[in-house]
Protein backbone atom coordinates (compact mmCIF):
# COMPACT_ATOMS: atom_id res chain seq x y z
CA UNK A 1 0.00 0.00 0.00
CA UNK A 2 1.23 3.59 -0.79
CA UNK A 3 1.29 6.26 2.21
CA UNK A 4 -1.98 7.66 0.95
CA UNK A 5 -4.01 5.13 2.77
CA UNK A 6 -4.73 7.15 5.48
CA UNK A 7 -4.40 11.28 6.11
CA UNK A 8 -4.77 13.32 9.07
CA UNK A 9 -6.66 15.90 9.61
CA UNK A 10 -7.66 18.79 12.53
CA UNK A 11 -10.95 17.36 13.71
CA UNK A 12 -13.07 18.81 16.51
CA UNK A 13 -14.18 16.54 18.91
CA UNK A 14 -17.76 17.64 20.89
CA UNK A 15 -19.46 16.24 23.85
CA UNK A 16 -22.65 17.58 24.81
CA UNK A 17 -23.14 17.57 28.64
CA UNK A 18 -26.60 17.81 30.47
CA UNK A 19 -25.10 20.13 32.95
CA UNK A 20 -23.95 22.68 31.08
CA UNK A 21 -22.81 24.00 27.27
CA UNK A 22 -20.94 21.35 25.10
CA UNK A 23 -17.57 20.70 25.64
CA UNK A 24 -15.29 20.61 22.47
CA UNK A 25 -11.37 19.87 21.71
CA UNK A 26 -9.38 20.11 18.67
CA UNK A 27 -7.17 16.87 18.35
CA UNK A 28 -5.79 15.26 14.69
CA UNK A 29 -7.33 12.27 13.79
CA UNK A 30 -6.82 9.65 11.00
CA UNK A 31 -8.71 9.65 8.24
CA UNK A 32 -9.52 6.62 5.53
CA UNK A 33 -8.01 8.25 2.28
CA UNK A 34 -10.49 8.10 -0.89
CA UNK A 35 -9.65 9.38 -4.33
CA UNK A 36 -11.07 8.42 -8.04
CA UNK A 37 -9.12 5.73 -10.19
CA UNK A 38 -10.44 5.55 -13.60
CA UNK A 39 -9.61 2.91 -15.01
CA UNK A 40 -8.87 2.56 -19.03
CA UNK A 41 -9.11 -0.41 -21.52
CA UNK A 42 -7.29 -0.56 -24.62
CA UNK A 43 -7.22 3.30 -24.47
CA UNK A 44 -10.74 3.94 -23.38
CA UNK A 45 -12.33 4.94 -20.62
CA UNK A 46 -14.84 1.99 -19.26
CA UNK A 47 -15.30 3.51 -15.69
CA UNK A 48 -13.76 5.43 -12.64
CA UNK A 49 -14.44 4.45 -9.09
CA UNK A 50 -13.98 5.87 -5.60
CA UNK A 51 -11.30 4.28 -3.89
CA UNK A 52 -8.15 3.93 -1.21
CA UNK A 53 -5.18 4.23 -3.01
CA UNK A 54 -3.60 1.70 -2.63
CA UNK A 55 -3.03 -1.99 -4.81
CA UNK A 56 -4.30 -0.69 -8.22
CA UNK A 57 -2.97 -2.23 -10.22
CA UNK A 58 -4.52 -5.90 -8.46
CA UNK A 59 -7.53 -3.29 -8.39
CA UNK A 60 -7.81 -2.98 -11.88
CA UNK A 61 -7.41 -6.31 -12.59
CA UNK A 62 -10.15 -7.80 -10.43
CA UNK A 63 -12.68 -5.19 -11.25
CA UNK A 64 -12.06 -6.92 -14.72
CA UNK A 65 -12.32 -10.32 -13.42
CA UNK A 66 -15.93 -8.81 -11.54
CA UNK A 67 -16.49 -8.23 -15.11
CA UNK A 68 -16.19 -10.91 -16.97
CA UNK A 69 -13.40 -9.47 -19.48
CA UNK A 70 -10.37 -11.76 -18.50
CA UNK A 71 -10.14 -14.66 -16.43
CA UNK A 72 -6.57 -15.34 -16.77
CA UNK A 73 -3.56 -13.64 -16.59
CA UNK A 74 -2.67 -13.97 -19.84
CA UNK A 75 -5.64 -12.06 -21.29
CA UNK A 76 -3.59 -9.05 -19.80
CA UNK A 77 -1.28 -8.15 -21.49
CA UNK A 78 0.31 -4.84 -19.15
CA UNK A 79 -1.42 -2.44 -16.95
CA UNK A 80 0.26 0.76 -15.85
CA UNK A 81 -0.74 3.22 -13.52
CA UNK A 82 -0.60 6.63 -14.90
CA UNK A 83 -0.19 9.68 -12.40
CA UNK A 84 1.04 12.44 -13.94
CA UNK A 85 4.69 11.41 -12.51
CA UNK A 86 5.44 7.66 -13.52
CA UNK A 87 4.02 8.00 -17.02
CA UNK A 88 6.54 10.63 -17.51
CA UNK A 89 3.67 13.65 -17.70
CA UNK A 90 4.62 15.53 -14.43
CA UNK A 91 2.70 19.21 -15.06
CA UNK A 92 0.30 20.50 -13.18
CA UNK A 93 -1.37 17.56 -11.58
CA UNK A 94 -2.74 17.50 -8.02
CA UNK A 95 -1.54 14.15 -6.76
CA UNK A 96 -5.68 13.02 -6.50
CA UNK A 97 -6.41 10.48 -9.27
CA UNK A 98 -4.55 8.30 -11.32
CA UNK A 99 -5.85 6.22 -14.43
CA UNK A 100 -4.80 2.37 -14.72
CA UNK A 101 -4.09 1.95 -18.05
CA UNK A 102 -5.27 -1.93 -19.05
CA UNK A 103 -3.79 -3.30 -22.30
CA UNK A 104 -5.70 -6.56 -22.98
CA UNK A 105 -3.85 -9.39 -24.78
CA UNK A 106 -4.56 -9.97 -28.58
CA UNK A 107 -8.49 -11.60 -28.85
CA UNK A 108 -9.41 -10.53 -25.37
CA UNK A 109 -12.56 -7.77 -25.89
CA UNK A 110 -14.36 -5.83 -23.47
CA UNK A 111 -18.36 -7.10 -25.16
CA UNK A 112 -21.02 -5.69 -24.09
CA UNK A 113 -21.96 -8.05 -21.24
CA UNK A 114 -19.28 -6.36 -19.18
CA UNK A 115 -20.26 -2.56 -19.59
CA UNK A 116 -23.46 -3.99 -18.29
CA UNK A 117 -22.91 -1.13 -15.42
CA UNK A 118 -23.80 1.38 -18.08
CA UNK A 119 -26.83 -0.09 -19.26
CA UNK A 120 -25.80 -0.16 -22.84
CA UNK A 121 -27.77 -3.46 -23.13
CA UNK A 122 -31.40 -4.29 -22.35
CA UNK A 123 -33.66 -7.62 -21.90
CA UNK A 124 -36.50 -6.06 -23.46
CA UNK A 125 -36.38 -4.32 -26.72
CA UNK A 126 -39.85 -3.27 -26.37
CA UNK A 127 -39.41 -1.52 -22.58
CA UNK A 128 -35.61 -1.56 -21.86
CA UNK A 129 -36.66 -3.79 -18.55
CA UNK A 130 -33.59 -4.53 -16.35
CA UNK A 131 -33.94 -8.21 -15.59
CA UNK A 132 -31.40 -10.52 -13.75
CA UNK A 133 -30.42 -11.88 -16.70
CA UNK A 134 -28.91 -8.61 -17.80
CA UNK A 135 -26.67 -7.45 -14.91
CA UNK A 136 -25.64 -10.51 -14.05
CA UNK A 137 -22.56 -12.54 -15.72
CA UNK A 138 -22.45 -15.70 -14.62
CA UNK A 139 -19.31 -17.74 -15.16
CA UNK A 140 -19.11 -21.01 -17.18
CA UNK A 141 -17.80 -22.84 -14.76
CA UNK A 142 -20.24 -24.17 -12.37
CA UNK A 143 -19.65 -23.20 -8.55
CA UNK A 144 -21.35 -26.19 -7.68
CA UNK A 145 -19.08 -28.47 -8.23
CA UNK A 146 -16.68 -27.26 -5.41
CA UNK A 147 -17.34 -29.68 -2.46
CA UNK A 148 -15.18 -27.98 0.23
CA UNK A 149 -17.28 -27.90 3.50
CA UNK A 150 -16.03 -25.31 6.25
CA UNK A 151 -16.87 -25.87 9.78
CA UNK A 152 -19.15 -22.94 11.58
CA UNK A 153 -16.36 -23.02 14.19
CA UNK A 154 -13.96 -21.63 11.90
CA UNK A 155 -16.40 -19.29 10.23
CA UNK A 156 -16.90 -17.71 13.62
CA UNK A 157 -13.57 -17.11 14.17
CA UNK A 158 -13.15 -15.12 10.72
CA UNK A 159 -14.34 -11.64 11.75
CA UNK A 160 -11.66 -11.67 14.67
CA UNK A 161 -8.73 -12.93 12.27
CA UNK A 162 -9.79 -10.29 9.30
CA UNK A 163 -9.68 -7.62 12.48
CA UNK A 164 -6.42 -8.69 13.53
CA UNK A 165 -4.92 -8.49 10.06
CA UNK A 166 -6.28 -5.02 9.73
CA UNK A 167 -4.14 -2.15 9.85
CA UNK A 168 -5.72 1.01 8.65
CA UNK A 169 -9.40 0.15 10.28
CA UNK A 170 -7.97 1.01 14.00
CA UNK A 171 -6.54 4.12 12.87
CA UNK A 172 -9.69 5.53 10.98
CA UNK A 173 -12.99 3.61 11.59
CA UNK A 174 -13.59 4.28 8.28
CA UNK A 175 -12.33 1.17 5.70
CA UNK A 176 -14.37 -1.54 4.77
CA UNK A 177 -12.34 -5.87 4.86
CA UNK A 178 -12.44 -7.93 2.68
CA UNK A 179 -10.50 -11.40 3.30
CA UNK A 180 -9.91 -14.16 1.86
CA UNK A 181 -8.95 -17.62 4.26
CA UNK A 182 -8.77 -21.24 3.83
CA UNK A 183 -11.28 -23.66 4.90
CA UNK A 184 -9.52 -23.92 8.04
CA UNK A 185 -9.31 -20.27 8.83
CA UNK A 186 -5.61 -19.46 7.56
CA UNK A 187 -5.20 -15.75 6.15
CA UNK A 188 -4.45 -15.82 2.42
CA UNK A 189 -4.95 -11.87 1.35
CA UNK A 190 -6.61 -9.29 3.37
CA UNK A 191 -7.72 -5.97 0.80
CA UNK A 192 -9.12 -2.47 2.62
CA UNK A 193 -10.82 0.47 0.85
CA UNK A 194 -13.57 2.88 1.26
CA UNK A 195 -15.79 0.53 -0.86
CA UNK A 196 -16.49 -3.19 -0.13
CA UNK A 197 -16.51 -3.92 -3.88
CA UNK A 198 -12.76 -2.17 -4.27
CA UNK A 199 -11.66 -4.38 -1.63
CA UNK A 200 -12.79 -7.70 -3.03
CA UNK A 201 -11.37 -6.60 -6.27
CA UNK A 202 -8.30 -6.28 -4.79
CA UNK A 203 -8.64 -9.59 -3.94
CA UNK A 204 -9.62 -10.66 -6.93
CA UNK A 205 -7.18 -8.79 -8.95
CA UNK A 206 -4.34 -10.30 -6.27
CA UNK A 207 -5.32 -13.84 -7.03
CA UNK A 208 -5.39 -13.52 -11.07
CA UNK A 209 -2.08 -12.31 -11.34
CA UNK A 210 -0.59 -14.65 -9.34
CA UNK A 211 -2.53 -17.00 -11.44
CA UNK A 212 -4.32 -18.71 -8.39
CA UNK A 213 -7.91 -18.64 -9.80
CA UNK A 214 -10.13 -20.11 -9.57
CA UNK A 215 -10.34 -19.54 -5.88
CA UNK A 216 -11.86 -23.33 -5.08
CA UNK A 217 -11.86 -24.19 -1.70
CA UNK A 218 -11.62 -20.78 -0.11
CA UNK A 219 -13.84 -18.26 2.12
CA UNK A 220 -14.63 -14.42 1.59
CA UNK A 221 -15.28 -12.63 4.55
CA UNK A 222 -16.61 -9.11 4.20
CA UNK A 223 -17.27 -6.05 6.81
CA UNK A 224 -20.49 -4.71 6.44
CA UNK A 225 -23.46 -6.20 4.35
CA UNK A 226 -23.75 -8.25 1.39
CA UNK A 227 -24.81 -7.28 -1.86
CA UNK A 228 -26.07 -8.66 -5.06
CA UNK A 229 -22.56 -7.06 -6.58
CA UNK A 230 -20.53 -9.19 -3.75
CA UNK A 231 -21.92 -12.08 -4.78
CA UNK A 232 -21.40 -11.78 -8.28
CA UNK A 233 -17.54 -10.96 -7.85
CA UNK A 234 -17.45 -14.34 -5.33
CA UNK A 235 -19.40 -16.09 -8.02
CA UNK A 236 -16.50 -14.96 -11.07
CA UNK A 237 -13.63 -15.47 -8.89
CA UNK A 238 -14.46 -19.20 -8.03
CA UNK A 239 -14.61 -18.70 -4.79
CA UNK A 240 -17.47 -21.36 -2.82
CA UNK A 241 -18.39 -19.67 0.12
CA UNK A 242 -19.25 -15.55 1.09
CA UNK A 243 -19.49 -14.63 4.54
CA UNK A 244 -20.49 -10.99 6.00
CA UNK A 245 -20.34 -9.53 8.85
CA UNK A 246 -23.95 -7.80 8.66
CA UNK A 247 -27.03 -8.53 6.18
CA UNK A 248 -27.24 -9.72 3.14
CA UNK A 249 -29.56 -8.53 0.16
CA UNK A 250 -32.33 -10.39 -1.23
CA UNK A 251 -30.46 -10.48 -4.55
CA UNK A 252 -27.74 -11.68 -3.34
CA UNK A 253 -29.46 -14.48 -1.82
CA UNK A 254 -31.54 -15.15 -5.14
CA UNK A 255 -27.70 -15.35 -7.18
CA UNK A 256 -25.88 -17.40 -4.53
CA UNK A 257 -28.54 -20.17 -4.59
CA UNK A 258 -28.12 -19.98 -8.60
CA UNK A 259 -24.35 -19.89 -8.58
CA UNK A 260 -23.99 -22.73 -5.68
CA UNK A 261 -22.63 -20.43 -3.49
CA UNK A 262 -22.91 -21.03 0.76
CA UNK A 263 -24.00 -17.43 1.75
CA UNK A 264 -23.84 -16.50 5.38
CA UNK A 265 -24.43 -13.18 7.08
CA UNK A 266 -24.67 -11.91 10.35
CA UNK A 267 -21.32 -13.72 11.81
CA UNK A 268 -21.42 -12.36 15.26
CA UNK A 269 -19.85 -14.13 18.19
CA UNK A 270 -20.78 -17.90 18.25
CA UNK A 271 -23.76 -17.10 15.69
CA UNK A 272 -24.52 -16.63 12.32
CA UNK A 273 -27.50 -17.21 9.34
CA UNK A 274 -26.62 -19.32 6.43
CA UNK A 275 -28.90 -17.88 3.35
CA UNK A 276 -27.80 -20.45 0.75
CA UNK A 277 -25.28 -23.35 0.20
CA UNK A 278 -26.19 -24.94 4.01
CA UNK A 279 -25.05 -28.41 2.56
CA UNK A 280 -20.91 -26.70 3.02
CA UNK A 281 -21.36 -26.13 6.31
CA UNK A 282 -23.13 -29.70 7.19
CA UNK A 283 -26.07 -28.00 8.30
CA UNK A 284 -29.69 -28.45 7.45
CA UNK B 1 -43.20 2.47 -0.44
CA UNK B 2 -44.53 -0.68 -2.51
CA UNK B 3 -44.27 -4.25 -1.02
CA UNK B 4 -41.12 -5.49 -2.69
CA UNK B 5 -38.79 -3.89 0.33
CA UNK B 6 -38.49 -6.26 2.15
CA UNK B 7 -38.77 -10.46 1.21
CA UNK B 8 -39.00 -13.48 3.10
CA UNK B 9 -36.64 -16.16 3.15
CA UNK B 10 -36.05 -19.47 4.53
CA UNK B 11 -32.75 -18.65 6.48
CA UNK B 12 -30.42 -21.31 9.03
CA UNK B 13 -29.52 -19.83 12.20
CA UNK B 14 -26.62 -21.74 13.43
CA UNK B 15 -24.66 -21.42 16.81
CA UNK B 16 -21.41 -22.93 17.80
CA UNK B 17 -21.29 -24.56 21.10
CA UNK B 18 -17.83 -24.95 23.00
CA UNK B 19 -19.03 -28.81 24.30
CA UNK B 20 -20.64 -30.44 21.20
CA UNK B 21 -21.90 -29.72 17.82
CA UNK B 22 -23.56 -26.61 16.39
CA UNK B 23 -27.26 -26.02 17.08
CA UNK B 24 -29.03 -25.08 13.51
CA UNK B 25 -32.93 -23.99 13.48
CA UNK B 26 -34.64 -22.79 10.46
CA UNK B 27 -36.59 -19.88 10.18
CA UNK B 28 -38.30 -17.12 7.62
CA UNK B 29 -36.28 -14.16 8.23
CA UNK B 30 -37.03 -10.65 6.15
CA UNK B 31 -34.33 -9.82 3.50
CA UNK B 32 -33.65 -6.30 2.01
CA UNK B 33 -35.20 -6.09 -1.35
CA UNK B 34 -32.41 -5.25 -3.73
CA UNK B 35 -33.51 -4.74 -7.68
CA UNK B 36 -31.72 -2.98 -10.30
CA UNK B 37 -33.51 0.61 -11.54
CA UNK B 38 -32.31 1.66 -14.90
CA UNK B 39 -32.91 5.55 -15.42
CA UNK B 40 -33.37 6.68 -19.21
CA UNK B 41 -33.27 10.15 -20.26
CA UNK B 42 -34.48 11.46 -23.70
CA UNK B 43 -34.49 7.74 -24.82
CA UNK B 44 -30.88 6.90 -23.35
CA UNK B 45 -29.94 4.45 -20.42
CA UNK B 46 -27.88 7.16 -18.45
CA UNK B 47 -27.13 4.92 -15.03
CA UNK B 48 -27.92 1.51 -13.33
CA UNK B 49 -28.59 1.59 -10.02
CA UNK B 50 -28.97 -1.54 -7.59
CA UNK B 51 -31.88 -0.01 -5.68
CA UNK B 52 -34.59 -1.01 -2.51
CA UNK B 53 -38.18 -1.17 -4.84
CA UNK B 54 -39.74 1.94 -3.84
CA UNK B 55 -39.98 6.19 -4.30
CA UNK B 56 -37.93 5.27 -7.82
CA UNK B 57 -39.73 8.37 -8.90
CA UNK B 58 -37.73 10.27 -6.37
CA UNK B 59 -34.68 8.24 -7.13
CA UNK B 60 -34.45 9.19 -10.79
CA UNK B 61 -35.07 12.90 -10.25
CA UNK B 62 -32.74 13.25 -7.12
CA UNK B 63 -30.17 11.30 -9.16
CA UNK B 64 -30.26 14.05 -11.85
CA UNK B 65 -30.07 16.80 -8.97
CA UNK B 66 -26.61 14.94 -7.64
CA UNK B 67 -25.61 15.01 -11.60
CA UNK B 68 -26.01 18.63 -11.70
CA UNK B 69 -28.85 17.88 -14.84
CA UNK B 70 -31.73 19.01 -13.02
CA UNK B 71 -32.20 22.07 -10.55
CA UNK B 72 -35.79 22.48 -10.57
CA UNK B 73 -38.97 20.74 -11.17
CA UNK B 74 -39.48 22.96 -14.56
CA UNK B 75 -36.16 21.23 -15.88
CA UNK B 76 -38.31 18.00 -16.13
CA UNK B 77 -40.71 17.17 -18.15
CA UNK B 78 -42.23 13.75 -16.90
CA UNK B 79 -41.00 10.99 -15.33
CA UNK B 80 -42.67 7.25 -16.11
CA UNK B 81 -41.88 3.83 -14.33
CA UNK B 82 -41.88 1.25 -17.23
CA UNK B 83 -42.29 -2.15 -15.41
CA UNK B 84 -43.52 -3.85 -18.17
CA UNK B 85 -47.18 -3.44 -16.56
CA UNK B 86 -47.24 -0.21 -16.08
CA UNK B 87 -46.10 0.61 -19.48
CA UNK B 88 -48.63 -1.76 -20.95
CA UNK B 89 -46.16 -4.17 -22.17
CA UNK B 90 -46.64 -7.34 -20.24
CA UNK B 91 -44.87 -10.18 -21.66
CA UNK B 92 -42.68 -12.37 -19.85
CA UNK B 93 -41.03 -9.83 -17.74
CA UNK B 94 -40.19 -11.19 -14.17
CA UNK B 95 -40.56 -8.15 -12.17
CA UNK B 96 -36.77 -8.09 -11.29
CA UNK B 97 -36.07 -4.56 -12.30
CA UNK B 98 -37.38 -1.41 -13.48
CA UNK B 99 -36.54 1.32 -16.25
CA UNK B 100 -37.12 5.10 -15.28
CA UNK B 101 -38.17 6.79 -18.30
CA UNK B 102 -36.99 10.48 -17.81
CA UNK B 103 -38.22 13.25 -20.92
CA UNK B 104 -35.92 16.68 -19.57
CA UNK B 105 -37.90 19.88 -20.16
CA UNK B 106 -37.09 21.75 -24.15
CA UNK B 107 -33.02 23.24 -23.60
CA UNK B 108 -32.41 21.04 -20.59
CA UNK B 109 -30.11 18.53 -21.16
CA UNK B 110 -27.19 15.71 -20.25
CA UNK B 111 -24.16 17.84 -20.15
CA UNK B 112 -20.32 15.78 -20.58
CA UNK B 113 -20.11 16.89 -16.60
CA UNK B 114 -23.29 14.71 -15.91
CA UNK B 115 -21.31 11.75 -17.30
CA UNK B 116 -18.30 12.31 -14.87
CA UNK B 117 -19.15 8.61 -13.51
CA UNK B 118 -18.63 7.03 -16.92
CA UNK B 119 -15.17 9.20 -17.14
CA UNK B 120 -16.10 10.09 -20.76
CA UNK B 121 -14.18 13.52 -19.86
CA UNK B 122 -10.44 13.46 -18.25
CA UNK B 123 -8.40 16.36 -17.18
CA UNK B 124 -5.34 16.16 -18.80
CA UNK B 125 -5.22 15.46 -22.52
CA UNK B 126 -2.07 14.06 -22.25
CA UNK B 127 -2.61 11.06 -20.16
CA UNK B 128 -5.98 11.23 -18.77
CA UNK B 129 -5.59 11.79 -15.13
CA UNK B 130 -8.52 12.04 -13.51
CA UNK B 131 -8.57 15.37 -10.60
CA UNK B 132 -11.29 16.57 -8.27
CA UNK B 133 -12.32 18.71 -11.14
CA UNK B 134 -13.47 15.72 -13.14
CA UNK B 135 -15.77 14.47 -10.58
CA UNK B 136 -17.02 17.42 -8.61
CA UNK B 137 -20.15 19.50 -10.07
CA UNK B 138 -19.95 22.32 -7.36
CA UNK B 139 -23.03 24.80 -7.55
CA UNK B 140 -23.52 27.88 -8.63
CA UNK B 141 -24.87 29.14 -5.33
CA UNK B 142 -22.34 28.88 -2.30
CA UNK B 143 -23.03 26.57 0.77
CA UNK B 144 -21.56 29.29 2.58
CA UNK B 145 -24.62 31.73 2.29
CA UNK B 146 -26.50 29.09 4.34
CA UNK B 147 -25.62 30.83 8.07
CA UNK B 148 -27.99 27.94 10.05
CA UNK B 149 -26.84 26.91 13.29
CA UNK B 150 -26.96 23.88 14.91
CA UNK B 151 -27.05 22.93 18.75
CA UNK B 152 -24.43 20.15 19.31
CA UNK B 153 -27.36 18.64 21.28
CA UNK B 154 -29.80 18.48 18.72
CA UNK B 155 -27.25 16.86 16.36
CA UNK B 156 -26.57 14.21 18.76
CA UNK B 157 -30.64 13.17 19.30
CA UNK B 158 -30.60 12.75 15.39
CA UNK B 159 -29.33 9.23 15.35
CA UNK B 160 -32.42 8.37 17.42
CA UNK B 161 -35.22 10.14 15.74
CA UNK B 162 -34.05 8.14 12.70
CA UNK B 163 -34.03 4.85 13.76
CA UNK B 164 -37.13 5.32 15.04
CA UNK B 165 -38.46 6.64 12.01
CA UNK B 166 -37.23 4.05 10.38
CA UNK B 167 -39.80 0.68 9.65
CA UNK B 168 -37.76 -1.58 7.91
CA UNK B 169 -34.13 -1.93 9.39
CA UNK B 170 -35.50 -3.51 12.94
CA UNK B 171 -36.78 -6.45 10.23
CA UNK B 172 -34.02 -6.96 8.16
CA UNK B 173 -30.81 -5.06 9.81
CA UNK B 174 -30.01 -4.44 6.11
CA UNK B 175 -31.09 -1.04 4.52
CA UNK B 176 -29.22 1.88 5.09
CA UNK B 177 -31.33 5.16 5.85
CA UNK B 178 -30.74 9.05 5.45
CA UNK B 179 -32.90 11.50 7.40
CA UNK B 180 -33.67 14.78 6.62
CA UNK B 181 -33.99 17.06 9.71
CA UNK B 182 -34.38 20.90 10.40
CA UNK B 183 -32.81 22.75 12.71
CA UNK B 184 -34.57 21.95 15.83
CA UNK B 185 -34.85 17.95 15.01
CA UNK B 186 -37.72 17.46 13.29
CA UNK B 187 -37.53 14.84 10.57
CA UNK B 188 -38.70 16.36 7.41
CA UNK B 189 -38.62 13.44 5.27
CA UNK B 190 -36.42 10.05 6.05
CA UNK B 191 -35.48 7.08 3.37
CA UNK B 192 -34.18 3.37 3.54
CA UNK B 193 -32.56 2.12 0.85
CA UNK B 194 -29.61 -1.02 0.51
CA UNK B 195 -27.69 1.81 -0.71
CA UNK B 196 -26.82 5.27 1.04
CA UNK B 197 -26.43 7.12 -1.92
CA UNK B 198 -30.10 6.15 -2.84
CA UNK B 199 -31.79 7.02 -0.01
CA UNK B 200 -30.45 10.45 -0.54
CA UNK B 201 -31.28 10.67 -3.79
CA UNK B 202 -35.09 9.64 -2.75
CA UNK B 203 -34.65 12.67 -0.30
CA UNK B 204 -33.12 15.22 -2.94
CA UNK B 205 -35.58 13.99 -5.62
CA UNK B 206 -39.28 14.03 -3.28
CA UNK B 207 -37.89 17.65 -2.30
CA UNK B 208 -37.19 18.65 -6.29
CA UNK B 209 -40.32 17.15 -7.05
CA UNK B 210 -42.19 19.34 -4.41
CA UNK B 211 -39.86 22.50 -5.38
CA UNK B 212 -38.67 22.43 -2.31
CA UNK B 213 -34.93 23.10 -3.56
CA UNK B 214 -32.44 24.28 -2.37
CA UNK B 215 -33.07 22.27 1.15
CA UNK B 216 -31.05 25.29 3.06
CA UNK B 217 -31.23 25.60 6.90
CA UNK B 218 -31.41 21.65 7.26
CA UNK B 219 -29.88 18.73 8.48
CA UNK B 220 -28.98 15.42 6.69
CA UNK B 221 -28.24 12.50 8.61
CA UNK B 222 -27.05 9.37 7.18
CA UNK B 223 -26.15 6.02 8.58
CA UNK B 224 -22.68 4.57 8.19
CA UNK B 225 -20.20 6.18 6.30
CA UNK B 226 -19.96 10.03 4.81
CA UNK B 227 -18.11 9.32 1.31
CA UNK B 228 -17.10 12.04 -1.33
CA UNK B 229 -20.25 11.22 -3.20
CA UNK B 230 -22.72 11.68 -0.47
CA UNK B 231 -21.37 15.60 0.35
CA UNK B 232 -21.59 16.15 -3.17
CA UNK B 233 -25.21 15.06 -3.11
CA UNK B 234 -26.17 17.02 -0.21
CA UNK B 235 -24.21 20.46 -1.91
CA UNK B 236 -26.11 20.43 -5.05
CA UNK B 237 -29.28 19.73 -2.75
CA UNK B 238 -28.49 23.47 -0.65
CA UNK B 239 -27.95 21.15 2.76
CA UNK B 240 -25.86 22.63 4.87
CA UNK B 241 -25.19 20.03 7.42
CA UNK B 242 -24.30 16.72 6.56
CA UNK B 243 -23.82 14.34 9.83
CA UNK B 244 -22.95 10.17 9.79
CA UNK B 245 -23.02 8.08 12.18
CA UNK B 246 -19.75 6.70 11.47
CA UNK B 247 -16.46 8.59 9.62
CA UNK B 248 -15.96 10.29 6.53
CA UNK B 249 -13.51 9.67 4.25
CA UNK B 250 -10.41 12.07 3.40
CA UNK B 251 -11.98 13.33 0.09
CA UNK B 252 -15.71 13.74 1.84
CA UNK B 253 -13.90 16.29 4.11
CA UNK B 254 -12.02 18.31 1.90
CA UNK B 255 -15.33 19.00 -0.33
CA UNK B 256 -17.17 19.99 2.62
CA UNK B 257 -14.51 22.33 3.26
CA UNK B 258 -14.26 24.13 -0.33
CA UNK B 259 -18.10 23.57 -0.60
CA UNK B 260 -18.72 25.39 2.94
CA UNK B 261 -20.79 22.67 4.09
CA UNK B 262 -20.79 21.58 7.81
CA UNK B 263 -19.31 17.92 8.38
CA UNK B 264 -20.22 15.78 11.28
CA UNK B 265 -19.11 12.49 12.13
CA UNK B 266 -19.21 9.36 14.73
CA UNK B 267 -22.33 10.45 15.98
CA UNK B 268 -22.65 8.43 18.90
CA UNK B 269 -23.80 9.24 22.39
CA UNK B 270 -23.52 12.25 23.57
CA UNK B 271 -20.35 12.41 21.07
CA UNK B 272 -20.00 13.56 17.78
CA UNK B 273 -16.68 14.55 15.64
CA UNK B 274 -16.85 17.64 13.39
CA UNK B 275 -14.68 17.94 10.58
CA UNK B 276 -15.41 21.21 8.53
CA UNK B 277 -17.68 24.37 8.95
CA UNK B 278 -17.69 23.89 12.91
CA UNK B 279 -18.67 27.57 12.61
CA UNK B 280 -22.45 26.10 12.50
CA UNK B 281 -21.92 24.52 15.30
CA UNK B 282 -20.93 26.99 17.38
CA UNK B 283 -17.44 25.77 18.29
CA UNK B 284 -14.39 26.11 17.85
Amino acid sequence: MSGRTTTRRKVYRVTISPDGPPETSARADFLAAEEPLGIRVDGTALTMTMRTPGDDIELAAGFLVSEAVVRSPADIAGIKICDGVSCGHGGDHDGLGNIADVTLAPGVTVGAGARRNFMTTSACGVCGKASIEDICVLPHAALSADQTTFSPAVLASLPDRLREAQRVFTRTGGLHAAGLFTASGEVIAVREDVGRHNAVDKIVGWALLGDRLPLSGSALLVSGRASFELVQKAVLAGIPLLAAVSAPSSLAVSLAEEAGLTLAGFLRGPSMNVYAGAHRLLVA
